[in-house]
């Protein structure tokens, strides 16, 4: 059986790490591409499942990694739209952290012309994740008001660009820094909020007026869930990407609900189905990619390690340095 | 100035009651037929206005009447595809309780052919606010499992009909007698819950398993909040049009949301914009005619007064005594 240098966890020492080992090089089903990993990026979800908390779903690879850019090497009988040596990129089961993986071909993006392999890493996730909340959940119509919260984050900054360049939006956003309120007003937003300086929800009011956002995406959870509600607008949308703030809220009421005709989504995009996630990258391809060949839409890199360094990327995303995605290379 | 018979609010007496009079005859705007109405049907709304707590909104007339049929008498001069004689029904935003009103011409539907005027004026406020909910609203997709609360309710009973005869969904019902529960059956209900005697949630897990239903319609509020997120599958939805139970949840949690992908929408009808109703009024005649025509869909009709004994009729409405729509005819 061939095999491919790969990123294993070591539990020996009990404080679990990334080590280099060996593990089988994968074959490619059916509707599968076989690549050669050029870089990936990291994601929180990697941290919690090297700790153990977020294991993968049953028939999944053990090896850590959801994003990868690469070039192809192979390819199963029903794929079609690809040859060897395409440079692509795309989300991933599992499996980043080696030197090839599997991707299904409807999961996976040609890479325009003049990206680098460390670009193409680091958009499958956060643009991905964002184009799902904003433009299909979200709904966003152009000229509208978004609210986006950790405007600074990986899903943020790009929620940010797609909001601008798809739908030409008001875009308004929260963060916890003058230096995080910077960046996105770099990236486009209209007003940046510090939420430890102020009531975003009050602030709005006393710029644009009573219910003028149409959508928010929201990270945070309880905490801002009645200023939430408070400020959007009639037919308004919330979208709840994650609860980082708390689950719970109390008192909630259903009048504005159904007085300002809002609508509440929860989603996730690693759950989704193969079907799902293909009709999503081929629409966010189709609607995206001369926008990134142009440098209108750009990832927002940290930093870029070797891959023997991992334990020092990890490190600086479980420290929260990062502004933008980490990257690994040279597998 | 022309005038015509209308039904006008009498307070003189310290309890309000419908008496008839006289009204100025309207003229229909560039985009407006007048019609000669030959039926109108009670809504809630109605007796609220009577009782001064639902005043209509700025510009409408202060005649009561929600909906009617009737025949084409003029017309403004943009409006096509209607001619003198044509036999309409449709949605207004008041002054059904008259003997002509004027109504937007892309709110007014054609009537099939041997449907009789009674019962067009019984299709308008429950199909297109049950069609606007189960459809736009919920998505409800072919074959999926809806659970419409207060099944045997005007909405509700039409719900049940557009579930089943666009989606052929498995159709859930919970009313509040078991005379109620056999007409939500009798329309093509799956199962009906009897909410007296048993836990609506308890019962769908014992005989569909957890998280069964994709899409609920929900009339009732904060006391089925729990329950309803209970029993809501991955990418469930769930549709408030009113909440006649109580508006506040004392703990509501953020976590089915996120993980069942969960949409949570609050709408109403009445205060749309016309544009909207416009294309409503469009997709629904398109999508149904052809079923009210061949009798697949059905509106229920509670009973039938002459013009003159509206007090008698909204006093059936007032004591819940009706199972349909009740309707007002020969103005």
């Amino acid at each position: 059986m061939d095999t491919m240098k790969v990123l294993t966890i070591d539990d020996s020492s009990g404080i679990p790490a990334m080590k280099a080992g060996e593990f089988q090089k994968p074959v490619p089903a059916d509707h599968e591409l076989l690549v050669k990993i050029e870089a990936t990026a990291l994601n929180r979800a990697d941290l919690m499942q090297k700790a153990g908390k977020y294991p993968p779903p049953e028939g999944v690879t053990p090896i850590l990694g959801l994003e990868m850019s690469g070039v192809v090497e192979g390819f199963g009988s029903k794929v079609q739209g690809f040859e060897i040596g395409d440079h692509l990129f795309g989300l991933l089961p599992g499996g980043g952290y080696a030197e090839y993986c599997v991707i299904h071909a409807g999961h996976a993006m040609k890479m325009p012309g003049d990206m680098s392999f460390e670009e193409a890493a680091a958009i499958s996730e956060v643009f991905l994740t964002a184009f799902q909340a904003v433009i299909w959940l979200g709904e966003l119509q152009e000229k509208e008001t978004i609210l986006i919260h950790a405007g600074a984050s990986g899903v943020g900054t790009a929620a940010i660009q797609l909001a601008k360049e798809l739908r030409n939006a008001r875009i308004i956003t929260t963060a916890g820094s003058e230096e995080k309120c910077a960046i996105t007003a770099g990236l486009g937003a209209d007003l940046c909020m510090n939420y430890r300086e102020e009531n975003f929800a009050d602030s709005l009011e006393e710029t644009f007026g009573k219910n003028c956002v149409d959508v928010i995406i929201d990270f945070v959870g309880s905490p801002y869930w009645d200023k939430n509600i408070r400020i959007l607008a009639m037919d308004g949308r919330v979208v709840y990407l994650a609860m980082m703030g708390g689950a719970t809220i109390e008192k909630m009421s259903l009048v504005p609900v159904l007085r300002k005709r809002l609508t509440v989504r929860g989603s996730t995009l690693r759950n989704r189905s193969d079907e799902y996630k293909t009709k999503l990258t081929a629409d966010f391809h189709k609607q995206t990619m001369h926008l990134f060949a142009t440098g209108r839409l750009k990832p927002v890199i940290d930093s870029v390690f070797e891959w023997e360094d991992v334990e020092e990327a990890h490190e600086r995303m479980e420290n929260n340095l990062n502004a933008g995605k980490i990257i690994l290379t040279g597998m």
